[in-house]
């Protein structure tokens, strides 16, 4: 039986069969936790080691302890998921890899940079809602230490960072996903917008929020163009990790396509930590910046019905090291997921 | 309206809508258009250049020309396709960013090691069967000198190689997918089984066929089960690159579970190169290893009805140059994906 097409639009998708986070789980480093969501999180390190020897280890550690705790919430085992979404920031996924491997469920892994948690939710909702899974987990994470070491210089050389740079947020957030709605579940995934590779041909990697800044603007304002949506249509639009640099870029490119957000947007950057008490300058990224702030406190607003409708848009910056290296530009990316309450 | 559950047995897909491979094109390096299948291949580089200034915008250029192709062949333009599903085996996946973004096409980045070309026909085949999209384009790419530097050591260093060691494969195979037969359609996707990480505690970076073949011998006994089949249901069994050692090891894990495919597999890091007169030892691998060879040999036989159904795997070690040095095993995953003949 052929499966009719939900495609909304250029590059949208209205899902005929809307999928369901039955459980969701934030783990953070100490940062994180002494932040201003820090009681929201599920698990809080001590240190950033969490009892590991390497930085990537303790990443790894990290998204196995948030599958653990989101499968707990929505009473599943390991075995009810039918696949599993994950994906980082570091070289070849490592943490990703070494992080789930003992779970044994089958792997799709996902690169998106920062947005990578869109992806995951992207690509499981899909698996869900078309009929090739009844049940997935999706997850992402990020952690300070091993981000700097891939990114920019190890620790230890204690380089100073320009204000527009962003604080690699140490965490992870798993979700379940599932086509019928579990006794746990906090909201539901309706719709997504997937984003294309936007280059503004800024060279920066520590100005991160500008780089990715038009991926955003161009994202949102596709979705509002392939829905035939306003702003006014959605309780908050809440961007991954552009930080308080790139929130400015973002109202402005918005503003000049037709489209005012500024008294609805929210960026999970600015939210998870206190830039004055916590010296982290534009705010916080990394894949796990959105998917904890999703998981503890976006989660948390839907299920209690204070939202009735997000658009969840995580940002990635498409660098490396090498690329960064040999003088090419850090092109953006943005993919929008629409949640709604129940 | 809701889909139709399609899954089989633990980690199978059987589509209820089949998926057609609309176009394909591949295009490889210097000593590729060498080897045994070089006539085959849509484009050979005078040299593994490609008149860049690196190696990895070389590989971003191998991209980019097999999505040309592809997209030519199957008479369609970037705007047609909903998304692309791509990746590649570097850091942080720049030869897919800087390759495929001026395609203006919705990216959804995939990374499974050497197995990405299965991961991203798997993917991609769910978006297209779920009705997620009328038609998408999956690309995957890998280059022996981009490969060396980012694994092993830059090639200036010439450093010796075990006879284990692989030679990974410069080329990029590109697939059009569509919902109905277009007509330079080739052959199409009837099922996945998407795969586990299996690891064996390997740590031979010099010998991935080894690290992989157990990850091979659990994707392919896990489909015979899920689907109830036998080896001799499928005129071919292709994983992606095992080489000679990596096949050895395949065959003895697979006959210890009770599956003897000795006279029908083929492994496409064993056909692309001559090992002896091209000193490629082990054989070819890297992403760009099974994209290629499905393109111009493993479509074309099915085209030619010379095949009726094979069963494509795709095989990926899981490490890093980190993970590595960090003495971390050497895992492996391999997904499955059943292709039949017109």
């Amino acid at each position: 039986m052929a499966n009719q097409l939900c495609t909304v639009g250029s590059q949208s998708v209205r899902l005929q069969k809307e999928v369901y986070i039955n459980g969701n789980a934030s783990v953070v480093g100490k940062k994180e936790g002494e932040g201003p969501l820090g009681s929201l999180f599920d698990m809080v390190g001590e240190d950033d080691m969490f009892g590991c020897n390497t930085w990537e280890e303790a990443e790894s550690s990290l998204q196995k302890d948030a599958v653990y705790l989101a499968l707990g919430k929505a009473k599943r085992k390991p075995e009810d998921m039918r696949y599993i979404f994950a994906g980082d920031l570091l070289g070849q996924s490592i943490a990703t890899s070494f992080g789930i491997m003992n779970y044994n469920i089958p792997l799709l892994g996902v690169y998106g940079a920062c947005s990578t948690c869109g992806e995951s939710l992207t690509v499981g909702a899909m698996a869900v809602s078309g009929g090739f899974a009844k049940e997935v987990v999706c997850v992402t994470s990020s952690h300070f230490a091993s981000a700097e070491k891939e990114f920019r210089f190890p620790l230890a050389y204690g380089s100073q960072r320009p204000l527009s740079a962003s604080w690699t947020v140490t965490g992870s957030g798993a979700f379940v996903l599932g086509d019928e709605k579990g006794e746990n579940c906090q909201a539901k995934i309706t719709g997504m917008t997937v984003g294309k590779i936007v280059d503004f041909g800024l060279k920066d990697s520590l100005n991160m929020g500008a780089c990715m800044a038009p991926a955003a603007a161009a994202t949102i304002a596709a979705h509002f163009i392939d829905y035939n949506s306003q702003p006014k249509d959605y309780d908050k639009i809440i961007t991954g990790d552009l930080g308080s640099v790139g929130q400015r870029v973002l109202l402005d490119l918005l503003r000049d396509k037709g489209f005012d957000i500024a008294d609805r947007h929210m960026d999970c950057g600015m939210e998870i930590y206190d830039p004055k008490k916590q010296d982290t300058h534009a705010g916080g990224s990394g894949c796990g910046c959105c998917a904890v702030t999703l998981s503890a406190y976006i989660l948390k607003r839907l299920a209690e019905k204070n939202w009735k409708k997000v658009l969840f848009v995580p940002t990635g910056a498409l660098l490396s090291k090498i690329s960064f290296n040999e003088g090419q530009t850090v092109p953006g990316i943005a993919h929008g997921v629409v949640l709604e309450s129940l």
